[in-house]
């Protein structure tokens, strides 16, 4: 991973995903939509915009207008992660088919984390793989979903469980997309930011605690440091582990409650920012127990996820019951037994089958009403 | 790719697919499936077997009590190629969701080429990836669909379109298969045979020529025979070019021809090793019209088609409009320009978009009905 200050842009940064020959640029600054050259991403004659309802009144034109020297067409889907299926998935794949796109396409993802899961899942499997750029346009896809290559859809019974690993030709993020973004979006995004302080990064955890009001604001030069930042962390841990044998794992800290909770609500309840709130809370406590973390440890990570009004505990109406029999189709289930992302201290984290079913258990009961 | 006596069995081959960390090997003998140690391949604690309902009742028990010390479930899928769709793709992956089987689990395809393909596409995209065995019980299958990681559903608008590169663990060939299998499957399968002997090796050519008795009748050791040279030509060329980036497009001679009247039959018509010969025919005709190949070749090789009662000319209902619509939807299309196998000679071909578009217009007019 290596970090460069783009000559083209004053305010830009690249942060450089090292993969071998599967690297990629990440390209961070304000207004890249309206001024990077997106068309050299685009090595074919064709390309394939997927967007969504709220995004494409917002940024489509401009990004159609960066691309006039190329045939571009364009799939315009409904906005939420309720739609993330195999049948909508279909309607990227039928619109390539029939515009007559060939493997030489690219396909541009301009939205938030469900657009860029499915567009890199249908460039996965689009007549064996084509490429494709992700251009993140909500706070959670810049700092988390669009770097790193997993793309996927979510099924009745769990979410993400159909997908590969797919990396992109380039991340594009324009933080002037984040102006537009809904404030309760642009905190479900936060969830993710904070999360990378708590499991690499103890310094960017603190500059959080004391630039709160900054961000609540969306202050220019403190967003841009926190998305560079949650970047340079989650592209250090992907080149370490591109497809998740061992140590990417712990990107997903609170995330085997936070898709309980998902896939309870079937993905029409709280963000998916928000239900990862509510289990890095639940992870933390259970860290606790562990003897990795104090309670002042907990206390602090639950102000800060409180400071940007993010849900500290579940939905009232899921029990213990509930987490126990959607926990157990996590990924991270390996011959049947449950593996969690853990707190080792403030700023740092492990995967860990080794803990007592008793702890957890104190956990959902504690959680949950009774 | 190398070639062992196996030494547990007397009369098995073993042929090994060289792919670095994804290498594999492919057994092939008699009763495999009754003797071979498949267990061997499943890693972790769970397997799925997916077959269908031709398969189940004659192979399925047997294929249980090879893996009677794992937790094995099954899906069983109605027979044909017009169910290798998205939908029916779904059923795999809610059987192992609902099985909760997780990362270490390994598929198992017992069947034909729909299965093969329906399962290792389902084993690519199960949580990004799991392992998966290949048992083929076709001659299509054995030959061809099993080795070399394709894997694919149909989409309503083309075949194969939605798919990934994915290697198995290990291609287990059980020739005795071959003695339930109806005559019409046997021909489909040997039009794949064929096509090894027309692109790469002219001796297996003659001898084709030379057994088509023995063949007819299916002697076990004139089909053993003819199934391992067509595994090491297969291994060689997948060897050599395992995502298709350029020779091993030769192994589609045929195959743009023969989707075209696939996707026009909706897969309802003529077997996919039917629409192949047809295919095979018509590009033997436009290598000809090249210059490549005199029309003694031709005939050679419609003779040798017909020998096994395969299909040499298009359905009746499809004109030439029907095969220019839709070929050019054809993966080995780049940039708008449509690439095709030829022969080079009897036992060679070349990917080439370097041919007059009315040496094709008269291979089409020709061949159709006006």
């Amino acid at each position: 991973m290596t970090i460069a200050d783009s000559t083209k842009t004053s305010l830009s940064k690249t942060i450089n995903v090292d993969l071998g020959e599967r690297s990629y640029p990440i390209h961070i600054g304000s207004g890249q939509i309206f001024h990077a050259n997106i068309g050299q991403y685009v090595l074919g004659k064709k390309a394939l915009i997927v967007t969504n309802e709220t995004i494409a009144p917002l940024y489509l034109d401009t990004l159609l207008g960066q691309l006039s020297n190329k045939q571009v067409d364009q799939v315009i889907l409904k906005d939420g992660e309720q739609f993330k299926t195999l049948d909508h998935l279909n309607l990227i794949l039928t619109q390539l088919i029939e515009k007559q796109h060939d493997r030489k396409t690219t396909l541009i993802a301009l939205g938030g984390g469900v657009v860029g899961d499915m567009t890199g899942f249908a460039a996965a499997c689009y007549q064996r793989g084509v490429a494709f750029i992700q251009i993140p346009t909500t706070l959670l896809a810049q700092v988390d979903s669009s770097v790193g290559g997993k793309t996927a859809v979510n099924h009745a019974l769990g979410k993400n469980m159909i997908g590969a690993f797919h990396q992109p030709q380039a991340v594009i993020i324009d933080t002037h997309t984040l102006t537009t973004l809904p404030d309760r979006e642009f905190r479900a995004g936060m969830a993710e930011v904070i999360k990378y302080g708590l499991i690499a990064d103890y310094d960017f955890f603190q500059w959080l605690e004391l630039n709160i009001e900054s961000l609540l604001r969306r202050d220019k030069q403190a967003l841009a440091y926190a998305i560079e930042q949650s970047c340079i962390n989650k592209a250090k841990i992907v080149s370490a582990d591109e497809t998740e044998q061992g140590i990417r794992a712990i990107l997903n800290l609170g995330h085997t409650f936070g898709h309980a909770i998902e896939t309870f609500q079937q993905y029409t309840g709280l963000f998916h920012g928000e239900a990862v709130a509510v289990g890095i809370v639940m992870a933390a406590e259970l860290s606790r127990l562990a003897g990795a973390v104090s309670q002042q440890d907990v206390d602090r990570t639950r102000a800060l996820l409180s400071a940007f009004s993010l849900p500290i505990a579940p939905p009232e109406m899921m029990r213990a019951d509930d987490f126990m029999r959607l926990m157990v189709r996590d990924k991270k289930v390996l011959d049947g037994q449950l593996r969690l992302v853990l707190l080792g201290r403030l700023g740092s984290a492990v995967v860990s089958a080794d803990f007592r079913l008793h702890w957890l258990e104190e956990v959902l009961a504690k959680a949950c009403q009774p």
